[in-house]
């Protein structure tokens, strides 16, 4: 493949890693952001300590603060931002935007207002003269162990084939590697319903619980998600591979994830507004908790471990009680559990 | 439900973890092992060290290596023997009963000569008046924590629902759960075919790889394993279940397995023969990766990373390489993956 030109909207820690792949790969970066002090880190000391203390980026990768010129004569986007500003962002593109580009997006939730998926965001605010269809980049992905160049195996899911195999061939290299799906509904929700579930697993950690129950809390949040993810449109095989299952155990099983970290500290009784400052990144689990368990109301969806979760976070329910009462109920057949 | 008389065949970890469970919640245990030291260590110091150091037994728990004594008035058996045994301790068995009762098992493995499922080798060698239909055991479980009383829930699957209850009733507490389910033989090939994946993450660790490519790893093996369960009988979505990514999870992802164990040091370079006489226990993934690459070609299923570890175990071959292949072939779909 020729170098391309790519923008990553985004310097968070995924977005960074993401761009290290591809200037790996010979392409050319702008890493666009709003902070100007991050940027000129980047810039200037070619780090990004806020995510990775020890890492020094290649100098080849610019970043900018300036959308215009990010998406100068690009050959494709990346969208990388926190769920609730991809709308925002979105909208920004598609009025800077002057030629057709590839749109891809890396990031995991549901729009809290709508429900919708983010590449349905990126369909409606982005005109369809000025992009491919939406690429969504997705897997198990901790971006503490990509940007360090271990061995990563992900998906990249559009409707359209040729330009997820466009996307595979840009990402792809010998410790990064991208399997095309065509089922975009699928990662997308799997990628965003995950971290629900990987709250739950950290919080039984915080509690005190051991590795068996947190893996019957995986494996019975994988049947719940599953469940959601159908009801919305989703091939349900999707949930088994690697953005469904594999993103599960990365994230429901490490201390790498803040999900996982944030469920923990609930668990050992910490306040989620201390939990939220403490981290000083995104946690995506939280607000998708309750994007699914209103989704759940509406399309009757049995969904007890999201239920648990909600009950914690937003009505101040006991967090043992609450997720022991999914989990020691009447006795029951699997498939009512 | 009135106390019931119950013998546990195989004073192994998991065995003894059981014992304790059932005698937990008011039964008589008898069990039932041929190693006259490890038996009267049980009975004299209610103690089982070679598995768990400082744990004491309640002493209403009784060993035995008399069978007829074991087997005496009970009115369940549980065998939690080794795979490769399985068939001879059920002729034995068959040969001292003298009256019907409900034939559980607890084992994860394949018979290697005729790769039969361990139920189907108690329904063939105890005469169906001797015994109920077969409940098998199984779910995400570290002995470890068991015998400490933590949360754990797992599977009671059976053709008959009303044995499966029975069993169900016999195990589950406060800490301990048994959900039933029908699909005997999903249940039975997940619990014994993950243990071919979770010496595969193993064996990513061992090399040095990170969480991103181990949980690749695991779901690439769930999938392939979920293909040959499939093509045996099984209901998929049991590969979904507690028994398959629930026990996938906590058997490939934790220091506790000792097929994970065995993996990680096969990946660390030391022979196989070191391996297993370092462990002193049986690892059962060995010989169901032999059962398994078998069936793969009988059945025509394609299991790549089961052929790799096969390749490795069986006929020398580099782990490194065997391993990485599986992962960084040429680019495809995940379908094909």
């Amino acid at each position: 493949m020729t170098t391309q030109k790519i923008a990553v909207l985004g310097p968070g820690s995924w977005g960074t890693a993401l761009s290290q792949v591809l200037n790996d790969n010979g392409h050319e970066i702008r890493l666009w952001g709003h902070m100007q002090a991050q940027i000129d880190e980047i810039n200037n000391n070619h780090t990004n300590s806020h995510y990775f203390k020890d890492i020094v980026l290649d100098e080849k990768i610019e970043a900018t603060t300036d959308l215009k010129e990010a998406l100068d004569g690009v050959d494709a986007v990346l969208f990388v931002v926190p769920t609730k500003v991809t709308r925002l962002v979105a909208k920004q593109v598609a009025e800077t935007l002057d030629h057709k580009v590839v749109v891809m997006h890396a990031s995991k939730g549901l729009e809290p207002e709508t429900h919708e998926r983010l590449s349905t965001i990126l369909e409606e605010e982005i005109p369809a003269d000025l992009r491919s269809e939406i690429v969504v980049v997705s897997g198990p992905s901790h971006a503490e162990e990509t940007i360090v160049r271990d061995l990563t195996l992900i998906t990249a899911a559009s409707k359209d084939e040729e330009t997820a195999k466009y996307v595979q061939g840009l990402f792809s290299n010998h410790y990064f590697r991208l399997y095309t799906n065509k089922d975009i509904i699928g990662v997308e929700t799997a990628g965003a319903l995950k971290n629900i579930i990987a709250v739950g697993a950290g919080a039984l950690h915080g509690l005190g619980y051991g590795d068996n129950a947190k893996a019957a809390i995986i494996a019975r949040g994988l049947a719940e998600i599953t469940r959601l993810g159908v009801k919305m449109g989703a091939n349900p095989l999707t949930y088994s591979g690697l953005s469904g299952v594999g993103d599960l155990i990365v994230t429901g099983t490490s201390i790498h994830s803040r999900n996982w970290r944030a469920g923990d500290a609930l668990g050992r009784g910490e306040k989620l507004e201390d939990i939220e400052a403490n981290m000083g990144m995104v946690i995506e689990g939280i607000s998708t908790t309750k994007v699914a368990y209103e989704l759940a109301q509406e399309l009757n969806v049995y969904m007890p471990i999201t239920q648990a979760i909600y009950s914690v976070i937003y009505e101040g329910k006991d967090i043992k009680e609450a997720i022991l009462s999914t989990m020691t109920g009447q006795l029951k057949t699997e498939d009512e559990f």
